[in-house]
């Protein structure tokens, strides 16, 4: 649903969103999302399935980019190859994409008798951002019980904020999570959506900006043990003190709390045809929608863009070697960067607007945007 | 110098400006400049060199992002490979990349006689924007003897705005050119610089950004055959008028003059140790900057960030196998993207700032930053 | 061990081999192993441990190549980016990468309190090769206790062929597996040692080249149920019955057992000082040891080459911002990537030699190449 | 025409041979050269033009691999973004290419009224390698009307050996040049061809590999001059006199012919619609077909490889946002590298079989492989 008319924030726009203003606008996309909160538990899981039918056998053509490689998502060696997604894109915290791509395995090994017997072996793409702040990620709390559900519960409609995979995220010293916005384009007369689903947990606290201003976060991060840490990242609390340097105890070291780590997972789905090296410039875009939210791509965030299409179909079986797929006439294509760049923008800003300020592991608590902006 | 402190735009700034606020802050960067501007010609030759001494023998260490690679620079492929720059880098405009080379060859060859004969080749680095909305581009009005006047001219103080290679460069729908600024930093106690100089070339009318506001520029984008185009970029001309798309006679078409294309190219330089990988890392928070200033790196757009560092020096000759190079601790570099990208965005800002409004061929006419502001 | 001096074949050798012709005569370097073999199971586990202290807290400097990235390998842009292993290596079948990693992140976080609290999460590598042919990958039979067991068993000794986690693999025809290599160079009057270890999957039967000479091996792999069809990944049943695939003619589909696919890891180790950079080169001339073997590094086969050195080790935590690190002069590399290609050949060629003819799943059965140089 | 039926040696061959067994095999693709030869001159230029109509208008669909990159070839950077080649493909030696970057350009501005002028500029394809072993490459020989005449003596037939671009080449440690070979594959019952041509210059001495077999060509490369030192570009006598190389005491650096430096580019042709990725895979398998021949891709050398198709062409404009393209299924696509592989050693072998043996610059002689071959 993105940024509400109401809302005190607005981003510059050029584009007509789409009729929900989410990913789902593009025919066919659903998500399914599973929400673990309890306690010092703050963490899910997010699956976004590309369409209908049987994914392994009817592929969607793909690209994507590591905008900064401080990350550990499966699967994005083979879409560069191939250009291909073939299965469901399962988003989860970073210490569980084992359990999530296990998880993910049997679902598609359920669906396709042919894999690891008659035909190869399946990517999944297992998409990840440490909710560590807000989560006992140690715990390893997700199980593959709950990334079957999140499967199985995939709809045209889902959440935006704390939720899903987004329960623990953390972004720009907000609370972060799942956002989602869709644009419509034309192209030789007709309708085609570009929509983004984000899961937020990138930037420095003090970094945000929304359609061009600056709002200090640093204030709104107050976590109960603040004072305990080595909080500033400038300061390179490494050279501090020996105490955040020098290994971390058991005790609760907040150090670099507002260090650019944690990751941000950026997926863009069209139906509109672009080729596998256009679907790679589009996902390379997703840096200049998160420089127009202050971030940076800092050190410590594995930022991922991951872009597919439902108008390019790769099927697993073909007749034919030779097959026909289309492709957008690259002079025209800055209005598909543009419309990109918009829906991802204010995914992400969607994430922090529907996030519900919450508190977790060892105290630790963050506001979000709505409550922040009606802080004073 | 960047921005001027009485300017009337500012931009949001955490780290202090060097004291030239020019990329010639960092010890030994010398930069030279030809500017040839006469009737149709507005062209000309920006020279950097990354330190006095002789750079084949005593290399400087780098890295490079291909933002977007619609853009002819000769040399990337090299440093992407080996890690070092060992010419001077030539920026001129895109046809003229040939006789820059050619120009540098010799002045490498004059300088080591070893080139060819007892060692292997040089990698001449040579960047280019097209400035051909203004300069009778291909009249390849740059000739050896200018290239070889910006190397030999090369000192630490020198022009921004349309001047040397900037010329006729054209961004955002305003002037382009050549900008500069610097950002100090502190590591392990000591102070380090690093300074930006950029050619901006880039970006479509209406989009242009300062401190997160949005200026429309396409009022002062106003050429004499204006009306005869299909100005909208957005609007797909290829969509919406056979003349445009179909073919283009020799008949002036100025179709999707408002186009993202021209290119931008982004020269960093410090004196901190960074390896190759941080190097390129650093280039790559280019964008950002660019993301800054309206740009979503536009499909005709060259967008090629170069950074390199004084500090690791690589010679050409070695007697030992085993060199020792400096690192930052990755864990603390934010502070150097973050910085990077100030630097950076205050230079391409400035580039616009200091260039004068100009009149070139076919009747063009970009307006300077500083009268567009005054217009109203 | 390698090829031993009195077997049939020999291969071209310039440089020494290390005392042991194996990885671990890096020293620090040790390899753990857990072979699953029962009736239709045929897989395990392979755990390189970079050196004997703790790996988070002090990494190895490392590159990698995607030679051909139809593969699901599990931290390689974490490597790309950040130019470090932080865990061990873990290698085992393609659909059991999640349990691997699970088990890897259990094992990282007992002996790091500090992830997931006071600092980031964990970069766990695990790699993988499909072993369908001869395991029945899909019953995912490889738990996180064997994950465990080849963690804690790692010793400076170990087997070669069918064994750990190439207890399942095909090559070339014949029955693949681990196999290790290892070489002496000089630099600096010093002595370094260049180690490899791979797991053997890939190859067309047919393609087999030792030292230069063809040999033709496909009669050796007549599987028993040959006529059966749907056995194996590479039997292209496709063509052959509606069950196993849909959408293929009757034409002749002949077993695909022709086709290139399955993939290879091979890790190489060093105690050279390399940077991230030359480690990278060094990795992507693991593509020149396939090429000696016969392969053409085919569209299935998943081919990742990862490089470490024991020799620049990377601190978690750091005091200081600045560090230094050894880099190789690049202009004499020249030795060190032909005695990595000559030590990464010899291992391949060492994986099939050493691999005992194995049954398996679905009647399938390759012969070791000591028992196919013995056919006749 | 490659290597012929009575020569002394042969090549492991699968696939057909087209009918020229050429690049021009494939239909449209021309080649012209011009050779310069005169005392220390040894030097040239090869054009490939691509298809006999208006190549910017009209561009072909392409790839290309930067295998090593030491070397300083212009216009790759678009190729990758673009997937495209929009000009003439000129080689010639390494300081040359300016030269032939203008003459391109020159020729491009004639055919192409709107470059520059309504539309962009264009990106002129140049590659190179360093013939300083044979030619006085400091005396820059190449002037543009050679480029011209090259260009516009294109035909579809053509010389292999030392001539054109390959004059001065030196491969192995015998004379290098061009050469050319093509192979024929069947899809969807239809024919195609996939050609190659490559210029040669990469290689140690000693190192030469055919069919398996070791050559020892190092007593081949006995020059005149020998005991002079300075003489080639490989000769690292750095090490030798302080004349060509400061820095380096009297230890003794023998000659370094045996560094593998120098460079090769490799053009692969085909009439089979593949996709940029597609194009981009068959160019990374160039490496196999070096390694073959007894490559490792060393240090020095800009080992390039560049595959087009004359299957899918893109216009420059278009009336249409959306276009359709073939691609191959990827499945299948292993015969289409495997024979690319084929053509491409085959034109590496045959560049040195149809070179005859040549004397040059500084008294240095380099023998043809027939020579050779009849040494003894």
């Amino acid at each position: 649903m993105g940024i509400p008319s109401d809302a005190p924030i607005r981003l510059h726009r050029k584009f007509e969103r789409g009729d929900r203003n989410k990913i789902t606008d593009v025919q066919g996309v659903r998500v399914g999302q599973v929400t673990l909160q309890d306690g010092e538990i703050n963490t899910g899981v997010t699956a976004v399935l590309p369409h209908c039918g049987n994914i392994f056998r009817d592929k969607v053509m793909a690209g994507c980019s590591v905008l900064n490689g401080f990350g550990k998502s499966i699967g994005l060696v083979q879409i560069q190859e191939l250009g291909t997604i073939e299965t469901p894109i399962v988003m989860t915290n970073t210490l569980s994409i084992g359990t999530a791509f296990t998880a993910l395995t049997k679902y598609m090994l359920e669906q396709n008798e042919d894999i690891g017997v008659s035909t190869g072996t399946v990517n999944c793409l297992v998409t990840e951002c440490n909710d560590g702040r807000l989560n006992d990620i140690r715990g390893l709390h997700v199980r593959e019980e709950h990334v079957r559900q999140a499967l199985d519960s995939a709809s045209d409609d889902f959440e935006e904020g704390a939720v899903g995979a987004g329960t623990g995220m953390v972004c720009l010293g907000l609370k972060g999570g799942i956002g989602s916005a869709s644009r419509k384009i034309t192209a030789d007369g007709g309708e085609y959506v570009i929509g983004a689903l984000v899961m937020t947990n990138y930037g420095s606290a003090g970094n945000l900006v929304i359609d061009g201003i600056h709002y200090d976060t640093t204030k709104a991060a107050a976590r109960t043990d603040e004072t305990s840490g080595c909080a500033g990242e400038t300061s390179g609390c490494a050279g501090e003190s020996s105490g955040c340097a020098a290994g971390t105890t058991g005790a609760v070291s907040t150090g670099g709390e507002d260090k650019d780590r944690g990751s941000v997972i950026i997926l863009i789905a069209t139906d509109l045809p672009l080729s596998e090296r256009q679907l790679t410039r589009v996902s390379k875009r997703a840096m200049i929608a998160l420089a127009r939210t202050g971030s940076y791509c800092g050190n410590g965030s594995g930022d991922i863009a991951i872009t597919f299409t439902t108008a390019n179909r790769c099927a697993h079986y073909s007749e034919k070697d030779i097959l026909k797929y289309g492709m957008f006439f690259d002079e025209n294509i800055d209005r598909v960067f543009e419309a990109s760049v918009e829906a991802v923008e204010e995914a992400l800003i969607s994430s922090l607007y529907h996030a519900k300020t919450t508190e977790g592991v060892r105290g630790s608590r963050y506001m979000g945007l709505k409550d922040f902006l009606n802080m004073d």
